[in-house]
């Protein structure tokens, strides 16, 4: 079997390792537009060798794990190009753009949607790690419409990876992704930026940050190359998302500014319950 | 040696334990208001005895670690009943108005203001963990105000719990917290509360959720009780930095709307430093 990872990204990278455990007699392909991922992913050992866009006429299995802006462009391409009996599936942060980008090509059916919640703030091939999808959720979007056996041979590979399947229509995956991912990057990133900002003159400051603010600051790491494109895809949600945050965070502030302890205290109290949630995410 | 440590929960508890290792022949006493938290300590092994305020008076060592509207009227009472030669510090997340509420003490030689930068989202006496301090920054604040010896004998606990000590004047330390922890705290409650209000009605949605979104909100999880009297008691600054938050938030949400996807990568590329800056926090 031929499977050609396109972006030996973290999550491409990853999906390679698992897949190579899964399927040793199996020959891992990478295609990367930067040369010297192909060439480091190799050393690695997360691909067996590097290959180009045309090879994918040769697959069995294509993976994309590319920024989303790429993906809308790509996917049709290798649909134009791989055999009949090949499933191609993306991994993006956002679902609606990509499948209607695909949506009346003559091989849809040979697609299927993905989004496995699953990684880190590091990029490239050296972030790649086995066994990074095991017990996560893989979403799949508009699974009617990828040919049954093609489902069956993708979801086997989900499931030996180790992931949860849930399936839900494209628009409702976009919409609750920007409130329990998008919104929390733009978040971080924001954060980083009003500390950076003001203690720019004064380094040593951060001496005295603990934990806590590199937990809310962990994802203002993530790629640019990366989030920019998924921000334009999701734009309106994503805007929504962030007009409430912000009125969250101005009413805070105003129960500040006129004292009102008992209403801070109560807000607080409120949100603590995020603590069984985060536990029940666990399970 | 006698240690009382009141309030005996994450703080107060880790201080005890390490304690307790560091001065093998030392009572630790326990005081705290909630019954259950004294019996739950000793059970635990974290104090071994319990006792009451008055006690104090027979004290060597005082750590008060309870929240700060609570530090501000206990401290100037233990000072009032402390042998000449005890040494009291509390470890508040706020130093200027604990600072003032002892200026004037006839005692004030005998208190050190501490913040050490050290924690866990987890409350309580179970959440009292051995060396939780050792790496960590201690800012100790006005230390001209507390008497040579007795400075003396807090740095070398301090030291052999393993921090590292940083001096600043209470004010500053007000200022540079706001950023890199209150507001982390505000940011992370207000994210959570933005999810929960919107997907109440979806419980399972969280399901979306991966180690991102938990590393958010991570801090949501904190304890109201203890969080409120610090934003009042830092409010000036709070609001300060609450506002610059939410106008760089503002910010971001425009450049979505107005489409300039070039100006979002580069507000977030050029927040990425932060990886430099963590990196730097744990040299």
């Amino acid at each position: 079997m031929n499977i050609y990872v396109i972006g030996i990204g973290l999550i491409g990278g990853s999906i390679a390792l698992d897949s190579k455990a899964l399927y040793p007699q199996t020959k891992i392909f990478g295609i990367d537009s930067n040369e010297d991922h192909i060439k480091e992913a190799i050393a690695l050992g997360v691909v067996d060798e590097g290959a180009v866009f045309e090879d994918v006429a040769k697959a069995d299995f294509v993976i994309v794990s590319v920024p989303v802006d790429v993906a809308i462009v790509l996917l049709p391409k290798i649909l134009d190009i791989i055999p009949d009996a090949a499933i191609v599936f993306d991994v993006g942060s956002t679902k609606t753009p990509i499948c209607e980008a695909v949506v009346n090509h003559p091989k849809r059916r040979n697609f299927i949607a993905t989004h496995p919640i699953a990684g880190t703030e590091f990029s490239g091939p050296s972030a790649a790690i086995t066994g990074l999808f095991q017990g996560k959720t893989n979403i799949i979007c508009e699974v009617e419409k990828t040919a049954f056996k093609l489902q069956e041979k993708a979801l086997w590979l989900f499931n030996a990876m180790g992931m949860r399947i849930r399936y839900m229509d494209a628009k409702s995956h976009d919409k609750h992704i920007a409130y329990v991912s998008h919104l929390s990057h733009i978040s971080s990133f924001m954060l980083g930026k009003t500390v950076i900002n003001k203690e720019k003159d004064e380094q040593d400051i951060f001496d005295m940050a603990g934990s806590g603010f590199e937990s809310t600051v962990r994802l203002a790491k993530s790629s640019p190359a990366m989030w920019t494109p998924i921000f334009k895809q999701n734009k309106k949600q994503v805007v929504k998302t962030l007009e409430e945050y912000i009125a969250n965070l101005s009413k805070f502030k105003e129960l500040l500014e006129n004292e009102d302890y008992d209403a801070i205290y109560s807000e607080m109290e409120s949100v603590n319950k995020i603590k069984e949630i985060l536990n029940g995410m666990k399970k």
